[in-house]
């Protein structure tokens, strides 16, 4: 697996599973029937934001993340990052490689944290990886999120310090 | 006092003090040097999102606020607020009739809650008037936000549900 910057070629691989993803509605915030123009907005980011695919040995695009500043001003020294894995590649490890890489880029960009702002706290395999590489649990909005069969369920911030400094 | 919808000629009322806030960089995470368009870009908002005036007797504009869904799709039913006043008319409270006149729209408009990203920690007088009218700390960034004076402090999400299913 190869984790490298996502080119505008990409995007018709990385769109199919990316509104499949979004349409399952059960993960992300996106509305469900994402239009594609604005789903590409929204995903391919421009520096000093990036994003990036991981791609398999015979050139699958795998999976894909963006990494950006979480707020602006006095606050941009905090990072933020989404991933989406193509459910027909899950199990492979591509989360993980995306979250590393995503914390490398945050970490050489000098940022000193990173927040998920909404973690849908069903979405259990994903906390797990979350914490597995040092996330906590930030705070919990109760109801936050609609999940289309389980109802209301809570919506999770998620924070890692970043850098010498923290100790991280 | 009287708060209405704001309009394209309360805009140059707005933004000497929105201008002054954000210069000062202690209390929003907008860019200390916010360009006067994007700053009208983001804090005059369309329909469904509402952006109103606090006015005084003699028609000084007094304060502002916006309102919005925090995120989309599954995560819409939660609502998002930012508020300013003109310091030159603070300690009136124009903070308060603001507040409750964003959790009166997000009540109507069929919101189950208020979520508020990103509170500096040292707003205290900001962080007493929400939790005035129910307003809970539901998370914390630590160091998220780099006060000029004081240096790194929290940044805290607040949280309130709103609607008669939660008792509020």
């Amino acid at each position: 697996m190869l984790i490298r910057d996502a080119t505008e070629a990409d995007w018709p691989r990385i769109w199919p599973f990316l509104r499949e993803i979004c349409a399952a509605g059960e993960t992300f915030s996106y509305p469900v029937d994402l239009p594609e123009e604005r789903a590409r907005e929204f995903w391919m980011l421009a520096a000093p934001n990036r994003t990036v695919v991981a791609v398999g040995d015979d050139g699958t695009v795998l999976g894909t993340a963006k990494m950006n500043a979480n707020q602006m001003g006095n606050a941009a020294h905090i990072a933020s990052a989404s991933y989406m894995v193509d459910p027909a590649h899950s199990g492979r490890g591509v989360g993980r490689a995306l979250v590393d890489e995503t914390l490398a880029w945050a970490e050489q960009q000098g940022f000193r944290g990173m927040q998920f702002n909404a973690v849908v706290a069903t979405n259990t395999n994903a906390v797990a990886l979350y914490e597995s590489v040092g996330f906590r649990v930030a705070g919990t909005i109760p109801g936050g999120f609609r999940h289309p069969a389980k109802g209301y369920v809570d919506l999770l911030i998620m924070f890692r310090p970043i850098g010498a400094d923290t100790g991280a």
